[in-house]
């Protein structure tokens, strides 16, 4: 069979093409998995494309967007999983409960989707107290009511204690797309803006603080909050005018404006004086030895718009309770392909590549 | 606001009224988890009523089916989804891969759905060989092809070593309802007959011996499959006369029996000589001090149908490959309420009642 593409290439092209693919192919180096594979990062990003993609092979999947946009008959909807391993399970602001729910409402809200329905499944220690489940069963259920989804289906499965690590939660959800959207890298371009819903990091240092790691105290909590609300009101702002949606979880802001600017062809760059970030999780991150970029943020997204209409896109932001300090934080340039500079106050450029390694284990 | 049906009752009768209601609600007594809680018994339902139900109250979830059927855009799906923690990874017959990807497409057949999508969060230890993630993706890729479903969406977490077990996989899975169906526990009235679509037990005994925990070899494999075929056989055989679909996992055949006797407040009878059980799942059991009819399944369902048309319904299944082995067990009768009652061979009668504990743990 001709592959499409290939027709006019002559024998000795077409052995070369083939080579280039293998060449270019994701490969999972490591014999065994690593903490890094399980951060958003490169490893994870490789571990997906070699294992996942390749084996499971489909438009929807490949697309590679927070969630898979679907055909279902005659509508669209959206469709989406997350697995949720946070340690600890209670933290400032939140607990694994509502994490997860506000999660798999995000994906569903970054596809440009109406959250509905979601699913939860339940792996438990044995040993885990029935208290802290309760606690994250309300917890789940009332920022489901605050996102306007129900839970309408579940499972729960219990492992030998020293099997699990309490609870771990695992949300699957679908909705629907009312509008009329084609959100994706592939609509990126040259002269689009790059926007950032509100002050970043602030999830991930919570956690690091929580776990008692930095001998810190601050008044900080976890930014996890559901992003439909803040979401609609910048498709509704600027119709036509929005490219791509990302929440920016593991790997934060710098690892989500890599891959947009590896899938869409074209340089990502980044006025770093521009990025909101609160002092505390600054300060934070320097005893961390972390760029706030690479800190997840679960309340949080990545917006790039028609450069003509960002101010309109910032206006209606800013005017929604949660993204208030939204911010313009860069824009879209032809060149250099496939790359994310950093413009520092000081005038130098700088490579802002995806996060590598794990700095920040078991965030989400 | 008047609750339904309490505006004839006098003011002392709401109140007595509420506190029977509150009396039976189902609590959960222990103030840890247990493995038994996760082992699709009683434990595991009283959790399921006293927790989730409780919180996420809503319709879908209340029927506790084995996914939920919902509204959406004019049309009709089902969602549901299943966390495996299943131990050995890989057994004879399947591995945690193409079990997690059937046991999905399964609770969307016993919905009466037609199955399309797929999401898989997988949760990594650490240390887990990138060999055997492999092999679980390519399994789950050839199950997906099987039962002509994608694979869309999903989710990679990697734990601490010692805080996982190698992998646990979470399916969720969507699908759509093309006939107009009412399937479910309160369709099921006297005089309907309990069929099984094939040997049961076999998934179960099959991962006791691939532990090595009963010093036999048998030549024995999981029943692992997509039930979607035999079910669409048996919705097109009986038209209208198919009550409700249930597979057979955790708490085996009894379990689902006890949970279909309660929800339709009617009798189950069962006539063990007409159970099919292969002799090697039969001597396993022996040995294990268990009924098979506890014994998970992965490729085996129960099905309620209209009495006058189980010998049409049982033709369609044994027509189909996956349920060639079919048999007519039981009927339902209108008392004793809420119970299974097994007819032994030697003209005794006793009761079967729901799975108590786990003797068989982490079977899926």
């Amino acid at each position: 069979m001709t592959e499409p593409g290939t027709a006019r290439l002559s024998r000795e092209e077409q052995v070369l093409e083939r080579i280039e693919r293998v060449r270019r192919r994701p490969r999972v180096r490591e014999s065994h998995i690593t903490l890094a594979h399980g951060a958003g990062g490169k490893a994870t990003q490789t571990l997906v494309e070699a294992l996942f993609v390749e084996r499971f092979r489909n438009p929807a999947l490949e697309a590679l967007g927070d969630g898979a946009v679907l055909a279902v008959d005659g509508g669209r909807m959206a469709f989406t999983t997350d697995s949720f391993v946070v340690s600890p399970l209670f933290f400032p602001g939140g607990d694994i409960g509502d994490l997860a729910v506000n999660g798999t409402v995000n994906d569903l809200a970054m596809c440009g989707a109406r959250p509905l329905y979601l699913s939860a499944g339940f792996i438990l220690e044995e040993g885990f107290a029935v208290d802290d489940l309760r606690r994250i069963v309300a917890s789940m259920a009332a920022a489901a009511e605050r996102a306007g989804v129900a839970v309408v289906t579940g499972d729960t499965k219990v492992v030998e204690r020293g099997k699990a690590d309490g609870c771990y939660v695992t949300t699957a959800g679908v909705g629907v797309l009312d509008r009329d959207l084609e959100l994706g890298a592939a609509a990126v371009r040259p002269g689009d803006a790059v926007l950032v819903s509100g002050p970043i990091g602030e999830h991930g240092v919570t956690i690091m603080l929580a776990r008692g790691e930095l001998e810190i105290e601050a008044d900080l909590a976890s930014d996890t909050a559901p992003l439909h609300g803040p979401v609609a009101a910048l498709l509704d702002a600027v119709p036509g005018g929005v490219r791509v949606l990302r929440d920016a979880t593991r790997g934060g802001v710098a690892t989500v404006l890599n891959e947009l600017a590896r899938a869409a062809g074209a340089a990502v760059v980044v006025r770093e004086s521009a990025v909101p970030v609160r002092p505390v999780v600054h300060g934070a991150c320097e005893l961390l030895g972390i760029d706030p970029l690479y800190v997840a943020c679960e309340g949080r997204f990545v917006a790039v718009v028609d450069g003509d209409r960002a101010d309109a896109a910032l206006e209606a932001l800013r005017a929604h309770p949660l993204g208030e300090d939204a911010a313009i934080v860069g824009r879209v340039e032809a060149e250099p392909a496939g790359m994310v500079l950093l413009e520092t106050p000081i005038g130098g450029t700088r490579i802002i590549d995806m996060l590598v390694g794990d700095p920040l284990p078991r965030i989400c």
